[in-house]
């Protein structure tokens, strides 16, 4: 099998950018990611552009990926436009890791941007009910509903403003946990705290503010259990990867030490399986397959980033990626396994809670931090020693599992 | 380079549906392609869906296949959601063809579905102009009008009902080609009666009605020098192909006598060229690395089905794909060397001016009958002997050339 490298990353700031476009973001991600490999835009060979919401937003459908490319010079090459929601990057990167493999291209770039952010609310927050299945809204309701049955939800805390559909998902979820392992709103909490205090140290981060276990509990809620700083700010942005293969390394005049290897890049969709069937979870299963792909298994990576729509995603996601026991994840976010420092650090970047979650540029934004870990180049938030990373980015709802579920493992 | 093939397509009847939704239509044509193939859909290892439309239509975005595929049943497998505007369906395709190529699957679905027919024509018709650049409608205009300058518009030539904007595109398009190589309005009406009198054949046909050149001159005006009969119309209807790699078609119970090889499967997109430079039409461009793939000339094609959005369509195409030289494509026509039965017969499917344009559908529509012919199963359509097949397919618009083209060869 062909070996497959990222040579480049780039990354906006992420944050609420109301005076730039889906094109100028793009060029900026596209150009850092070129400018960090060396090489220039004429060395592209095939683009994967992620976007979930321009449709929605701006009525922009069908070309996106040709006209924010062409805006910054980049034509005749071929340009797929993948979305697949909040995991609209990482199909991306999948599919021009695949596009390499197969010999349709020896340098590629996969592309996530996304402009979300708008004076009008209604229709910001409204994006993400197209996540779901738009004909089954009442099955959805009534599933969420169950699915966070049997605790207590304290007057008070439900917010009556505009907020994403997935807060509700989620906060359901969280309820599900709680009830199922005993998982407490401090532990969610820590998580929180945790991932705003990683992002003190990022400067391309839409929040760098701290705030303690306590803070985080007194917020302004959203949905019980969930608070303000529990939950990924709604964001504009863009990120870019460089890919090549082996022999364009070869090829290429690129620095070979800073080239991060692409150990499985591998996408999965749910079921309508039980809530219950922990082990079947999508994501789990997509984990499985990504470290049988790369011979690794949990106890090997350094460093993770993952999908903390909310801080319960990250509870969950990391018990689905075998970082610890399913219903011990609350716990050992508590103890501060999960911080820079800890037995495995997650979110370093500051995770979707604190740098943002521009959803289709979210999963290359996780491999922008991954690829900084890998090369030593994280600065105050480096992870001493980091030398396998994996990325983990939710998309959708099928049922009440990640519609797509994408795991990607680098290494030194 | 591992060898792909085409082991199972299937394909709705393409028309106006109303009473069939999307997961109705996707669901019809993947147990028909499973079906031809022998395959169950538990053999599907992955699966690419092309659509184009549902986020304007139904406002239903982000996970269109998840959504489309769990209603029948297919889950837990990675599912990409392509979106290329009228190339989303071959789009599709080269992604799954990438996909086993690299060994991330070794038998997958690529599925095009589309529903547009709507009572609600402006909507239905709108749908079109997010197939350019929306931020630059006046530019887009001005090049349109400056395209189809220097040749005279009769007097009620054009209709004043609402039409896609495409209509317009490919009317300056037409009248540049006429100035350009005196191309006459009778020629192109010849290509729309020779498809229309090959869908005749063909029972998934929107259209079954044949026209003689003079009816389809004197029929209803769309814009100069396009009638009625020369223009796709709005269509609903899904097709799909399932491919497999080599050691799959060992291991499965397949009829190896059925399957066919992709020699080449390459997307291209246009840029910024000035409409004088033929040869660099990325049609032309994306042919030759096509051609060049496959180890083939066009002089080596039995059979084709091309992009005919309008019959101005199939003239252009036909010369970037060098069935003939630039200019010749308009008195080739006429002299009926594109008819089945001719030199290089083109659209025996009745192509998109009859057969119908549901527009993620239309690129694998277009497969799907490339296989029947390459299988000698097309019936009273059938090109003699055909052993290679070309299928063009193109989709939006970059600057004023296809913002997607796509080539894709197979070959008994």
């Amino acid at each position: 099998m062909e070996e497959i490298y990222v040579i480049g990353v780039g990354m906006t700031a992420f944050g609420r950018l109301l005076n730039k476009d889906l094109k100028t973001l793009t060029r900026e991600a596209i150009l850092s990611a070129l400018s960090d490999a060396g090489l220039d835009k004429d060395d592209l060979q095939a683009a994967f552009f992620g976007n979930a919401s321009q449709g929605h937003m701006e009525g922009q459908q069908m070309i996106r990926g040709q006209i924010a490319l062409r805006a910054m010079g980049i034509e005749r090459i071929p340009v797929f436009n993948v979305e697949n929601a909040c995991a609209s990057g990482s199909s991306a990167f999948a599919l021009a890791v695949a596009q390499l493999r197969a010999g349709q291209a020896d340098v590629a770039v996969a592309v996530g941007a996304e402009k979300m952010c708008s004076t009008d609310k209604v229709r910001m927050f409204s994006v993400f009910d197209s996540a779901w299945d738009l004909s089954q809204v009442e099955e959805n309701r009534r599933n969420l509903l169950r699915m966070g049955e049997g605790v207590e939800v304290p007057e008070g805390s439900c917010s009556t403003r505009p907020y994403s559909v997935f807060m509700d998902v989620y906060a359901a979820m969280a309820r599900s946990h709680m009830r199922r392992w005993g998982t407490t709103q401090r532990q969610i909490a820590a998580v929180s705290a945790k991932n705003h205090a990683h992002s003190m140290h990022n400067p391309r981060s839409q929040y760098r503010k701290a705030y303690t276990v306590d803070e985080v509990l007194a917020a302004a809620p959203i949905v019980y259990p969930l608070t303000l700083p529990m939950c990924s700010p709604v964001s504009d942005g863009a990120a870019a990867a460089v890919l090549c293969t082996g022999a364009a390394l070869e090829r290429l005049n690129v620095d070979r030490r800073r080239a991060v290897c692409v150990r499985a890049s591998v996408v999965q969709s749910g079921s309508d399986r039980s809530e219950e069937d922990y082990e079947l979870h999508c994501t789990a299963l997509a984990a499985k397959r990504a470290y049988e792909a790369a011979g690794l298994g949990p106890e090997d990576v350094s460093v993770a980033e993952v999908h903390d729509a909310t801080a319960i995603g990250e509870i969950i996601q990391i018990e689905n990626l075998g970082f610890c026991a399913f219903g011990e994840a609350g716990a050992v976010s508590e103890r501060g396994e999960t911080r820079v420092g800890g037995r495995i650090p997650v979110n370093p970047s500051g995770g979707l809670e604190s740098k943002g979650h521009p959803v289709g540029a979210t999963g290359i934004g996780q491999i922008f931090e991954l690829v900084a870990q890998l090369r030593g180049e994280a600065g105050a938030r480096q992870v001493d020693g980091a030398r396998v990373a994996l990325a983990e980015n939710g998309g959708g709802l099928h049922g009440i599992e990640e519609a797509a579920a994408v795991i990607t493992i680098l290494s030194r």
